[in-house]
């Protein structure tokens, strides 16, 4: 990959696409239309369900996000199948958002940003987990620097019991935990900004916590965030608003579920699934896009 | 696998082999001796590495750790490497712990428990990331409940920056964070305690802050410790003779580079790489156990 800066890339894609929407690859075998399987390894209808997928919605999508325990339940066929998707992504033109959630001690997290960040991986940004601190991040981030890839810090995840942790105040400057990973991962990312504003070190901020997301967006102004949890997970297109600047840059907002499994929602046959899926990223991306423009008028 | 009681099996292993040791299998391809690589993939040569380590190991440690960094590296060829790897070291009676550091939200943390901790999978663990709260760690329990399974969740890692998150004091207890973290586990893994007094549900504490341990022990009775930082890390023997209980129970010590790359060490010829290996188990099990009699004397 050409050493040009991740963000930049992004904002690129959203402004070429006039789109904001991530689709997440969370191609759970157990879900997959019925024809797929058929004369099929579980890792071939995988692989063929993602890329009539990638076919249908490239058009309409800044980004896809691949979430990594999907293949990986795949067992053996996992990372053929795995890597086969995130090429053929590439390909479409697709910014690549691996939802690994990897985290470890440094020399393993150099090990994980080689497979991922470096040389012609397809993989332009993944995600990251923060619990070991900056020597387990420090390795994507320079692997991000190097080869203009990215990284998307978990800051405040989407999910019910994030806040067990994620929630809580620190007894020396009273900042939540998010707030001071915030402050973390803005600091990180100083380095590698880019002509658009945004650094190549992201955030992920989930859609079901709006006023975190508003609070977070102050706070760390040149973070990219990516976005989970609209649609299926609860959040709508209002929710998700205070992620985005005046220019409508700033986020990708990923939606899984609510667009691949789009037609078992519409009641449509499951041979339709992909133009359901195009149905449904179409619709989310105006929905994002109304609600940046009732923003800021 | 037996719906046994995953900690009573980890107990037995200690004891049938009144070995304490986890061999850690990072298998780092750029540090494998020269002739495995030759007219052969990355992948094979991982394969054939790991499998000649597990040969000459598996009379002398209880568990092995493969470290899932080093197969993803691997790109296509990793998973079909680490599933035939971790096929292997079950074949061989050992308890295989996966250190992927898994997590997410919960219907994708139940598709991590279901690639690694059901059906005929021959993983006996997972290491686990809470930074996402208890719903992304209840899928993994679920499963170690109804197959027989366990999980080590990230209490005190070993690595030099742990403390920018780990350490912090919290407003409401006083307690730190790995404190407060120690606690969920310990809450966590109450239902699933087996005959040797011990959870399914361990922890991961770092062999390199021996005072957290000595404290974390106190505060977790009946969690399973995994702890790595062993060797090459920097901790040795006594540091760690504070994870263990009067019966030379409670805990397994892991370590890689100082196992698999032992050859290195100590200047031998690299074909002797497995011997080496041995060699260095051996040395880590007497080390163990002369300090755990130490402690009670």
């Amino acid at each position: 990959m050409k050493p040009d800066n991740f963000a930049d890339r992004l904002c690129t894609a959203v402004q070429e696409k006039d789109s904001r929407v991530c689709v997440g690859l969370d191609s759970n075998v157990e879900r997959l239309p019925k024809h797929l399987l058929a004369g099929s390894t579980p890792g071939r209808a995988v692989e063929r369900f993602c890329c009539e997928i990638i076919d249908a919605v490239a058009e309409h999508c800044a980004a896809v996000k691949p979430q990594s325990a999907y293949f990986e339940v795949l067992r053996e066929e996992a990372s053929p199948v795995l890597w086969s998707v995130m090429r053929y992504a590439k390909q479409a033109g697709l910014v690549v958002i691996l939802d690994g959630k990897r985290n470890d001690i440094g020399s393993t997290a150099e090990a994980y940003a080689q497979a991922y960040l470096r040389g012609d991986s397809p993989v332009d940004a993944i995600t990251v987990n923060p619990y070991l601190g900056g020597d387990g991040v420090m390795p994507f981030i320079q692997a991000a620097a190097a080869e203009g890839r990215g990284l998307f810090v978990l800051v405040k995840t989407s999910n019910p019991s994030s806040g067990e942790l994620q929630d809580l105040p620190l007894a020396e400057t009273g900042a939540l935990v998010y707030q001071h990973i915030g402050d973390l991962v803005a600091g990180w990312g100083r380095e590698l900004v880019g002509e658009q504003g945004y650094s190549s070190v992201g955030a992920v901020v989930g859609a079901t916590y709006p006023e975190q997301l508003a609070e977070l967006r102050e706070r760390m102004p040149q973070a990219p965030f990516l976005v989970p949890g609209y649609g299926a997970q609860g959040a709508t297109a209002p929710d998700v608003a205070a992620a985005f600047d005046d220019q409508g840059l700033g986020a990708v907002v990923n939606s899984s579920r609510g667009i691949i499994f789009a037609y078992k929602n519409i009641d449509m046959p499951p041979d339709q699934f992909a133009t359901a899926a195009r149905a449904a990223t179409v619709q989310m991306k105006d929905a994002l896009n109304k609600a940046i423009t009732e923003k800021k008028s």
